[in-house]
């Protein structure tokens, strides 16, 4: 199967600058935000359930975020979530520490019915996604990418979605072709809400490159793990660190990404 | 018309310190409450509808921004916003996206009733909200600045208000005396709610100098515009330019305000 | 009386990064986060009142601040305070602004009688807790240190909890033992909900050490008050400042801790 070029997916990103409705968390709404302009998206942050549904119909792409969760929130996601269903608007599931209460379950459970074109998680919540016993404790990624990469497998052959499990290595599948990635830093995980921006960032690409929703969805994956190797070449800390991050986001070109194969260990599997 | 020199109008911010009641989105709670300190002013964040008015009548002004907009904030910015009108505080509107949705429209016919003594907006937002055609597609200025003027002037003389509509160009009225300001950086709108901050900045810059609205709201335009250019001579990216835009506004004296207008192209129109 | 050095606090904090449950204001969610993450604790914030007791019964300890309070939010600290106090499990309450509103009052009414193990607050902010005049106009503090210091020790008396009261200088005090705490730095009032933080901080120090919490609230002081100077040595104005603070205490090693009676004005009165 032949892919196009990781670098295409990033400037289609810019030249089409996707508008894309962010429903996150309270933590994450502002570096979300800050994440997709600087990389070349532009981000829209609502959840009324008085206009959600006609926003999610204006926008390119949604991506719903479970973090700080609450009943209001969780009904205006379900409108949202049906409402890109039905318009074919792709869309983005970050089901933030899923197995940590029952609350968390039933709101994913009630949410996966309306198809998610992407699941971007971490390994723990992947495995509660699909059903298995979970080690995670709340937001943190405990179960190693290898032991979930089964279960993710599962969870795109049985959503028929792109699950992005990301962590040290990433691992990414459509339930048939799978890529592993590397790259990034230690620092990333001492910085709060990236994933969550990495979420919103995904359906930034796959807004901007509808045709090749795995290939965008590897590009914005590429997009955090250069950037983060990048800034972590210039931090002393998690402080400078998102301040590089940003800034490494914003000088990203194209050709970085294309020549990803030959700087990095990216490779199918 | 004779104006004060524009760092008369900081001094008395540095001052006074005084203290602006926000309401605004949840994006820009932090980087808002960032600005304001940085600049001299002191922030204070609340909403709900039991202390809501009895805050803003002890707040020397109030700053309402609509962008995460839901019923019950829609129902305490009534009450501030009352609040604020009948005791002569001082407010702002931001009317983020408003042209976007129903409820957004719905939602700031019901506060312009209430007076706002300044809205600041963008070109789409201030055609939206004078009932003209408005391009705009969420929270980016779609049309551009030249075309908004009459929009904007027009808006000031209906609702006795000061219009500060920025963008590449600000323009700025209270309908019988305009100008025109430069200056900023490219970068500005990487990095997200720096206008959301712009408004509750405008709001301590009135509160502190009650007797000079016109102009204070000015010298605050100003602020950024002086400010956004020299983190732009210093910034790599968004990133950096978010952490020297509030150095800068830190570090901006009386001085660099009142000789403004020999160094950036301000004029009265 | 005999306490473990300070930098045990530290070191026991990076090897067990415990998990904090935050219940805080949407203007520091996320620098609280980050501010966490950086000094070596693990956070999460969630409030829903179908999940918050069960998440609760989870973490290390439980972080409540009254910021940007509602109505929901106070019901849902009602029940994760009194889930924190049936299981033992340390929680530590950040009461903003009570002073400002008769509300605000009301819910740490409500609060108190579910023993917060640590009060973290400014000098207005206890006197009003303690009932005296406060001269507190919204979320500054404007009661010198010194004042409150008899407040804080009849609090601390009352409450059977430990008050770290903040400011230019610290006073720490469990009722009986009290320390002061000199350094930090002139900007760290123009960085917002840098308290909010350390508030957060001080739970993550007390559920790692939880024999030893008034030593463990001194060493989540102590943190602050060296990472700030350090900061302060490299910051041009309050947007480096918060970017070195957070390399700062990402850096701060146990060793810096223990001697930090040698280097800065730290003593028991």
């Amino acid at each position: 199967m032949a892919y196009p070029p990781l670098g295409d997916m990033l400037a289609a990103l810019r030249e089409t600058t996707p508008l894309v409705h962010c429903m996150t968390n309270y933590v994450a709404m502002n570096s979300t935000a800050n994440l997709l302009l600087a990389t070349g998206a532009s981000p829209a942050m609502l959840h009324a359930p008085e206009e959600v549904a006609e926003f999610t119909a204006l926008a390119g792409a949604l991506s719903i975020n479970i973090g700080t969760l609450s009943t209001p929130w969780a009904e205006s996601m379900q409108l949202a979530a049906r409402t890109a269903n039905a318009s074919q608007t792709p869309w983005v599931l970050d089901p933030v520490a899923v197995g940590a209460t029952a609350f968390r379950q039933q709101v994913c459970q009630a949410l996966l019915p309306h198809w998610p074109s992407v699941i971007r998680a971490n390994a723990s919540e992947v495995m509660a996604l699909t059903g298995l016993a979970s080690q995670g404790r709340g937001v943190d990624a405990t179960a190693s990418t290898d032991d979930a990469a089964h279960a993710a497998i599962s969870l795109a052959q049985r959503q028929h979605c792109i699950v992005a499990m990301t962590g040290e290595t990433d691992f990414l599948t459509d339930g048939t072709h799978h890529f592993r990635l590397t790259g990034g830093h230690p620092l990333m995980p001492r910085v709060t809400t990236l994933g969550c921006g990495l979420s919103a960032l995904v359906a930034g690409f796959v807004a901007a490159n509808r045709e090749h929703p795995l290939t965008a969805t590897l590009a914005a994956l590429a997009c955090f793990s250069i950037a983060g190797h990048r800034a972590g070449q210039r931090a002393d800390g998690p402080g400078s660190f998102q301040v590089a991050l940003l800034d490494a986001l914003y000088q990203l070109t194209p050709d970085d990404l294309s020549s990803l194969s030959q700087v990095e260990a990216l490779h199918a599997v």
